[in-house]
């Protein structure tokens, strides 16, 4: 089932995709809270949005052994593979939907990357998941776009700006509840409709069981989390008017125009 | 004005402190929507919740000069004191309110400690704030006791669990919107009754509206935003049933008590 989030009319709503029709419905599906109504649209005439701002913004970071030897040879430095799979953050002012601008702050430096990523959205609340039952709070799986700015992310002492200033934290385009993380899974990330990097998207270093088995002896887990997995490879500098397309088999496609602020 | 966030009869709401009477309203003060009701309640009735959980969670850190020199001698490094206002992030699961408990997990270290912190509580969506009129976004003060344990802080990539395990980040009594942040305000942290710490709550290395314009610069903040201050001074390793109290002039007293799981 493929679950957005949009607007149309004024109004506000999630709904189940049918080929080009959106079935609106009351309520909120993540939350476990919804029911059906009579309201249909063309998936043509509404507008994206977030399909969910997180209770909690999990990301996990650095997650797949190329990307961390790409990086590690790029600052001249050795590879430091993850020996844990220690969970990191993101924030929730950055999120915007598919289709809106990611806006490059005037005086950001060159180095404007992608991240393209898997996500996982927490549909019930857990703790003490074992690997039998991880994936069973998992209500489904959405596509994110780490935009970074790499001279802020190394020198500053937190990723306020350098990962989190506005409009840094594409999400979308919608849920997919029906996906399997198995070999089969790609994801293409494309710069003005060419192909610029693909990579098996569950071939990570801890997956979404051994996250969630890890965290939650901690934490618990609450309806409307998201875990942003990380990503592989490396990106070229991106430049005003460049557009970005995440996909994921079996999920859809993430897009988002880059703009510099002021031009 | 002080506003708490309570439960009682299996409801609910906000309230405004009038001497030990709880006057009931309807709708959320921090998101600018109330109304009065008729209903009041004895102060000494009702169970307190958490103020707000937060839309963004930030969380100053390193913010007192004394904190980061004790800190780096404990570790034997030079300090390093911050040179810019960088926000760092902590995660709503580990919230908790007055007077519930900070649950210890059983296999944590002995270097459980407190760290009392002001904390602001955003009630206006702003951006490019200036120093004139930063403070006009803040709702009210409230106060956090940002519990760390240092072993986990100091070896995981993140913290993920030093700081954001269940439990560890207490935030309240309630938040009082009648507060000047100057030379008068006094933060003391007792333990078992004693106490363990006190310093000038605003002598900060980095002021409440130094960090808003900073951070507005580049990201919007929302009503419902937290931004906690950091700590000076050190804590002793806390055990098994001790109770902290953490009061800043002006607003009141955070008590919890720390358990350690399984005990």
């Amino acid at each position: 089932m493929r679950w957005l989030h949009f607007s149309v009319g004024g109004r506000t709503a999630y709904g189940i995709i049918e080929g080009e029709t959106v079935k609106e419905v009351a309520g909120n599906p993540i939350l476990g809270e919804w029911e059906a109504t009579s309201r249909t649209h063309r998936l043509g005439d509404v507008t994206y949005e977030v399909p969910i701002i997180p209770r909690t913004f999990y990301a996990a970071g650095l997650n797949y052994a190329e990307h961390v030897i790409e990086v590690a040879k790029k600052n001249g430095v050795e590879p430091n593979l993850p020996k844990n799979p220690d969970m990191g953050y993101r924030a929730q002012n950055a999120l915007i939907a598919h289709n809106e601008n990611v806006v490059i702050p005037a005086d950001a430096g060159e180095h404007i990357h992608y991240e393209g990523e898997l996500v996982a959205v927490i549909g019930k609340k857990a703790k003490h998941l074992t690997p039998e039952n991880a994936l069973d709070c998992v209500f489904g799986y959405t596509i994110g776009n780490d935009v970074s700015e790499r001279t802020w992310q190394r020198n500053d002492r937190t990723f306020w700006r350098g990962k989190n200033a506005d409009t840094f934290k594409p999400m979308g385009p919608w849920i997919e509840t029906d996906l399997k993380l198995d070999d089969n899974l790609i994801t293409t990330v494309n710069v003005n409709g060419k192909e610029s990097l693909r990579y098996h998207t569950n071939h990570m270093i801890f997956g979404v069981v051994t996250f969630l088995v890890a965290m939650t002896k901690y934490l618990t887990v609450y309806p409307g989390d998201v875990m942003w997995m990380g990503t592989d490879g490396t990106s070229p500098n991106l430049k005003h008017g460049d557009v970005v397309d995440v996909s994921i088999t079996g999920i859809g496609t993430l897009t988002n125009k880059f703009v510099r602020e002021g031009m």
